[in-house]
C-alpha cells in the first residue's frame, strides 16, 4: 500500500546555494577569507589514507571540545552542522501539533523543521524599530508550550538579550516546564553566552557551529550542549557516524592552536569597526548589535543593489524586504577589513 | 509543558566505534588500506581555505556523479552517508505503525530507524543453511506493507538475488504498491545492480555509499537514486548542507581518475581470492558469495578468537552468535592481499 507523508509532500524547501565560488561571498555569514593558508596546509599534512578510509572516531574530539568548554563529554553531542542538532531537539522534545515558540525573522530552519514534523510554530514578531521586547516572547509562553527557540544573537536582526532579560525568560520556562533551545551560532563574534544554563539545568540546550567564526562551513560540524540526562536523547537520534573525520581534525587544531580563536575574532572586529565607521561617515542607517552581519538601509532600491553587486562587482549580499522602519534593506556578512573595503567601494559606486 | 518522545526514550542505541586507529580494522567492512597515498596527496593539494570556509556546493558533484552513473541530477539525492538516505526514505514513505519488511540479520539501522519512528518492522528469517528464499520475503508482503528493504548483497550473509528472483519480488511490490529500498552499499565489490529499477520505475530507491569500495568512510558520503517524482521527497528531508566539501572533492576525483575504481576492485579481488583459497586449503567452512566480507566458522570459540585477535594481534574482526548451521562464527572484512595474509597468519596461530 503506497504511503506518502503528507507533511513532506506539502513542505516547501529552497536549495539554491550553488555557483558561489567565484564571488566575494558576503551573503551567508561565512568567513569570506577563511582560515590562514599556512594553518590549513599544516593540518592537511596530517591527513592520511587511513583517516579517510576509517569510520570517524568521535570520542577524542569530543574530549578536546569538552576540555575547551570546561565541561565533560556527557554534556556534549556532536552533529553534522548545528541544524542537525536543532532537528533532533525538535523531534525529541516536541510532539505532533506541539507548540514551539520563536521570534521571526530568525534562522529559517526552525520553522522548516516545525512544518516538516507537523509542529505548531508560534511566531513572535519584532517591534517596528527592530528591537525585541521579551514581553512579546513571554506572552506566547503558555502551559502547553513545549519548546522555546532563541537564536542569540539573532540573525538577521543582530539583537541580543541581557542577563536580566534572559533570566526572566528562563524563569517562565522553568515554571511552565518548557524546554529551551538557545542557538549560539554567532557566539565568539559576540562574547555573551547562556551555555551555563545548558550545563547546569535540565531541559536547556545550546547549539553551536564551526561554520561561522571557525570558518569551517564546508566541513560541517556543530555540537549540542545540555544536561547528560537530556543530551542522551539528542544523541540517540543521530545517524551513525554523522560527523566526518576532516571536520573534527580541523576543529581540534583550531581549538588547540594557541591564539587561533583570538586571531579570528580580532580580524573580524577590525572588519566590523571599519565597516561601521565607514557607514556612519557616509550617513548610512544600519543595525546589528552583535553577530557577523549588519543590516544596512540603502539610499536606492535594495534588490537592484544586490543584483548589481553580483553582476558588476562579483559580490554576493542579501536583500530583505519590508523590515520594520528600515523598509527594504541589505544584509552584509562581516569579514576581514580588506573584504569590507571591497564592499564599501562597490556600495558607494552603486548606491547613488 | 515538558514533552519527551517515548519512542526515543525507549530506543537502545550502541555507539562503540572508537579507539580503532592503531589496529588492523577488519570489523566494519572498511578498506583497511585506504586510497593510494599519492592519490590522496594529489587531492589534498586542491584544498583551499575557501573550500573549507564556504558552505559546500552540491550541484557540481551531483552532475559528475550523474554522468558517471549515466543518469541526470533529478534522479539523485546526496546524503551524509547512505544511512541518512535510508532514514529519510523511512520517514517519507512509511507511517506511524506502518509495516516495513526486511530480512534479518542485515544492516542494523533498518530496524533502529523503524523503532525510532514507531514503524512495525517485519523480520524475514534466513534458512538454516544461510540461504534466503524469496518465498520467505514474498509471504510477508501483504496489502498493508508500505516498504520493503533489501540489502544487495546482504551484510553479513553475503547472499544475493538473481535477476529472476528480483523481478518476481518487484512484481509483487508493484501489484501491492509497496515502495522498495535496495541498499547497494556493497556494490562494485559485486557487479550486479538493480539500479535500473530506481532509474526507470516509480517508488523504487537504491542507496549507495562512498564508505566501502571507495574507501572514504571517514568523509561521509552516500546517495539515493530514484525517480525524480519520488527523490524530491527524500531531498526535502535533508538537513541543509548535509554533505561536506571534502567528501565531494575526493569522490569526484575517484570517479574521474581513469582506472581508479577498477584498481580498487582489482586489489579487493586479489585479497578475496587469496583469503578464500587459504581458507579452503585449511578446511575452513566459509560463506559470502558477494560483498567485502566473509563468514568463517572457526575451529575453536569465535568470541575468544575475536578477543585474542584484538589483544595479541592488533586485528579487529567481529563474532556473530548462533548463525544457522555455522553456529558461532567470525565475520572478516576483505582488503588487499597483504592484510589478508596478516589475518591468516594470526588465525592459524590462534584457532587451534
Amino acid at each position: 500500500m503506497y504511503y506518502l507523508n503528507q507533511k513532506i509532500e506539502n513542505l516547501v524547501r529552497i536549495f539554491d546555494q550553488n555557483e558561489r565560488k567565484s564571488y566575494l561571498r558576503l551573503d551567508l555569514n561565512e568567513n569570506p577569507g577563511g582560515l590562514p593558508e599556512e594553518f590549513v596546509n599544516g593540518v592537511l599534512g596530517d591527513v592520511t589514507p587511513q583517516l579517510i578510509a576509517q569510520y570517524p572516531e568521535t570520542l577524542h574530539f569530543t574530549e578536546v571540545l569538552a576540555q575547551y568548554l570546561g565541561t565533560d563529554i556527557q554534556h556534549l553531542c556532536l552533529v553534522n552542522g548545528s541544524a542537525e542538532g536543532i532537528r533532533y531537539i525538535i523531534q525529541a522534545f516536541t510532539s505532533e501539533n506541539g507548540k514551539i515558540v520563536g521570534v521571526v525573522p530568525s534562522y529559517f530552519m526552525f520553522q522548516v523543521y516545525s512544518e516538516m514534523y507537523g509542529r505548531n510554530f508560534i511566531k513572535v514578531p519584532y517591534n517596528k524599530d527592530l528591537t525585541m521586547s521579551i514581553e512579546n516572547i513571554i506572552t506566547q509562553l503558555t502551559d502547553d508550550t513545549q519548546l522555546l527557540i532563541l537564536l542569540n544573537p539573532n540573525n538577521p536582526m543582530g539583537n541580543v538579550y541581557t542577563d536580566e532579560e534572559f533570566k526572566t525568560i528562563m524563569q517562565v520556562c522553568k515554571e511552565k516546564q518548557i524546554t529551551v533551545l538557545i542557538d549560539e551560532a554567532y557566539h565568539y563574534f559576540y562574547p555573551k553566552t547562556f551555555i551555563q544554563y545548558a550545563l547546569n539545568e535540565r531541559h536547556v540546550f545550546v547549539t553551536r557551529t564551526f561554520s561561522k567564526l571557525f570558518s569551517m562551513a564546508g566541513c560541517r560540524l556543530g555540537y549540542v550542549v545540555g544536561h547528560p540526562d537530556d543530551i542522551k536523547y539528542v544523541q540517540k537520534f543521530c545517524t551513525p557516524h554523522n560527523t566526518n573525520a576532516f571536520a573534527m581534525l580541523f576543529a581540534e587544531r583550531i581549538l588547540t592552536t594557541p591564539g587561533m580563536v583570538e586571531s579570528l575574532v580580532r580580524k573580524f572586529q577590525e572588519g566590523r569597526s571599519y565597516l561601521i565607521s565607514e557607514l556612519d561617515d557616509r550617513g548610512y542607517h544600519h543595525k546589528g548589535e552583535a553577530g557577523n552581519f549588519l543590516f544596512i538601509e540603502p539610499k536606492t532600491k535594495a534588490q537592484t543593489i544586490v543584483e548589481r553587486m553580483k553582476n558588476e562587482k562579483k559580490i554576493l549580499i542579501k536583500a530583505y524586504e519590508n523590515v520594520g522602519e528600515f523598509g527594504d534593506c541589505l544584509r552584509v556578512s562581516i569579514g576581514e577589513k580588506k573584504y569590507m573595503q571591497q564592499f564599501m567601494v562597490a556600495l558607494l559606486e552603486l548606491d547613488k
